[in-house]
């Protein structure tokens, strides 16, 4: 069989017929456009509860572990509901990240509930709810959470997220553990130390472990290394000096994925094997129990299973300038590139094996510039109708959308290679007025 | 009465009283959070009023002119219903955008479709709504327009969207009327001529004027003026050289507003002025009928009549790195910091009379370390509880709301002297949830 000359994902799921058609999990990428619209976000169902294998069963040498779905990658019912099947927990930030969790069968002990602007009423329903472990991440929210467990008479497991002091090769925007950041408490400057005391001030609050993110989308296991490190230094003074029976380290985050052919390829085995090895070491040469580790892995999981299919509604060529193709959708159902630049691989699904001999940049429906998907990027010819493909859209796409332009948000299909079935439905007008009301005066 | 040391828009909706808490059309700041709840939006409606009775009452000199408001900036179905009372049309680039006009009451003869990548069902729905014009941006859109005219068994009247070439001052995500743009056919290498030539092949399109858009903020008027003596040249050529009755001339985009102390305060009054005599002086030297002119305004009308309040749920003081104020909003409600760095002004709501005498950053909720709202910027001591209010907000804010980490949108209340009415309401966990779906096998 030719080659398609495409960089994508390299997934069973994932190959090209020899008419040059894209095909998800054997089905040709027309007919699913055919059968559920366009825009259309989908979701390889095999490759998604491979990841989670993967994450599920670490090389083991005796650690306890335990994994949270990082949910604000992408979060629906179903897709709590198939996270819950696969064994992980789920962490969230929010009101409606939790809610949806429940709904989606997530039994609350297995929520951990993160943020650094956590207000009352989301508290007050983490704790009704009975949400496993709440991440405390500033000095404020110690005291109002410990009002609101203690009117629910009841205990709560919380954990301090610290920021080691680790700044890792990724986007500014998405680097997490550095000192100068909104979440936790240094280590450096002695917040953590502060935190962790004043927490044991409440009996209601049960300290049961530590928290470290230091990003997303890092490309190589030594800097999660070195957090660990830090990080059991301080879970080691913590359990010794301030007499807190610890039992949990979570080292967050994920590892991040290949968006283009010179990116690294990591394998959630091989770093959580270096990982759980130096843990056991070091726990082996300070004498302490090992912990049980917990990790947040988000897009790692759910990234490359994603396949956004667009339609291509116009192109045109500015000589010696650019060529446009604009599709019906764009920055509000994948906000990536306009955010940091970020740039998917991206192919025309009708005609995989056609040679990429031109530049186009793929530009989005906004009535605005910054509405792109793309710039400049190597494919055949194009005109109106043909379909573009963009991998590894799993991840912060579908969640961060927008309806800017009142533009609807497109469905997302999940896709075995016998089932499929809709995890969100697309937007239709009436929802997109849902919101509005027209005050009486102006009627 | 203390002058308060912040910077906001001076307009006389947006006061501070004795006790320094900050006053919208004479309610107090936290009267509104108590009724509506956090964080909110709120829409001044005598400024939003003002603001269109100022463009629609241009400087007279004979020139005919028909206001759309761009209504990307911000709508909802009321948005639409005062629009209309103000007599403006509105400017739409989707289904979303004409459905919502269309419910709010807009004729739709005052309906003005924009879009580079309009679907077919898109173009049916215009022509069936029988919407006023409809700008062709593309070439392979001119032939499927015609079709679905000629099923329509209608005239379509059209404009065509032309790149002057001109590229203001101003974020390069918002500049448009340069060549290398997906908006439009440029007129430096013949496209808009090619464009025009083929509509004109098509009898059931009627070919009414011409359209250009320079950009979005731009805080001068001469680019303006540049980009209308390349337009009038353009159609004096289209009217007298290849025999279309031109009317309409469509200078797109209205002017940039005042973020910060240091921006130019531009006048909607003076701008049209200068530009209504360059265009009729121009067409007394050309010895041409003046055409309709028509303007976008968007952000200029309802930018600086919207101020967004936010509750501050913790603070972080980072000794010798920063402090942090964390809300429950950010770039869910509010993304233009994320996208373009773009800085409002902001101040602590019940405490405007107190010195700035300390930098906060303020972050969004989100579970992502580039939710920020701001960097660096000087106020006085916060605490969690404290209203922070950014003022500017009225355009591009809420529009471009997403529900990251599930986080619901806030709020828009239309505020005036004696009446308040919601124009969206607060979105709710079922809203959040009201997409979702678990397939069969997952339950």
């Amino acid at each position: 069989m030719e080659q398609s000359p495409y960089f994508f994902p390299r997934l069973p799921e994932i190959s090209v017929n020899p008419d040059g058609e894209l095909m998800l999990a054997g089905h040709p990428a027309h007919s699913l456009m055919e059968r559920h619209g366009s825009p259309l976000v989908v979701i390889l169902e095999d490759a998604l509860r491979r990841n989670c294998q993967a994450w599920m069963h670490p090389a083991a040498n005796g650690i306890r572990f335990r994994m949270y779905y990082a949910s604000k990658a992408l979060l629906t019912t179903g897709v709590a509901a198939l996270m819950h099947q696969e064994g992980l927990g789920i962490d969230v930030v929010s009101m409606g990240e939790m809610a949806t969790a429940l709904a989606g069968g997530v039994p609350p002990e297995m929520v951990l509930m993160h943020g650094n602007a956590k207000d009352r009423a989301e508290l007050e329903y983490a704790v009704e709810q009975r949400v496993g472990r709440i991440v405390i991440d500033n000095l404020e929210e110690i005291g109002r959470l410990a009002e609101v467990v203690q009117a629910a008479g009841i205990r709560q497991k919380v954990f301090v997220r610290v920021t080691p002091g680790i700044r890792p090769s990724t986007h500014r925007y998405v680097q997490t553990g550095q000192q100068d950041s909104k979440f936790g408490f240094n280590l450096e400057g002695g917040l953590a130390e502060q935190a962790v005391l004043q927490v044991l001030r409440h009996p209601e609050l049960e300290l049961v472990g530590l928290h470290c993110h230091i990003g997303s989308q890092v490309l190589e296991t030594e800097p999660f290394v070195a957090a660990a490190g830090r990080m059991l230094e301080f879970y080691a003074h913590v359990q010794q000096e301030l007499g807190a029976p610890l039992d949990e380290l979570n080292l967050g985050g994920g590892i991040g994925i290949r968006y283009k052919d010179s990116d690294a390829q990591m394998d959630a085995a091989s770093h959580m094997a270096r990982l759980y090895e130096f843990v056991a070491k070091w726990c082996g040469e300070h004498g302490i129990d090992c912990p049980l580790i917990c990790d947040e892995p988000g897009r790692s999981i759910i990234g490359e299973t994603g396949v956004t299919l667009y339609t291509v509604q116009s192109t045109k060529r500015i000589e010696e300038v650019r060529n446009y193709a604009s599709v019906d959708g764009g920055m509000t159902d994948n906000p990536r590139f306009a955010l940091y630049e970020a740039r998917h691989p991206v192919a025309p699904a009708m005609r995989m094996l056609d040679r990429p001999d031109q530049l186009w940049s793929v530009s989005g429906k906004c009535c605005e510039t910054g509405d792109m998907l793309i710039h400049d990027v190597e494919m055949c010819e194009l005109h109106a109708g043909d379909l573009l493909a963009f991998f590894s859209t799993g991840a912060y796409t579908w969640s961060m959308a927008s309806n800017y332009n009142r533009v609807a948000r497109p469905a997302v299909l999940l896709l075995g290679k016998d089932r499929e079935g809709l995890l969100a439905r697309r937007e239709t007008v009436e929802d997109l007025l849902s919101l509005d009301s027209v005050p009486d005066w102006l009627r």
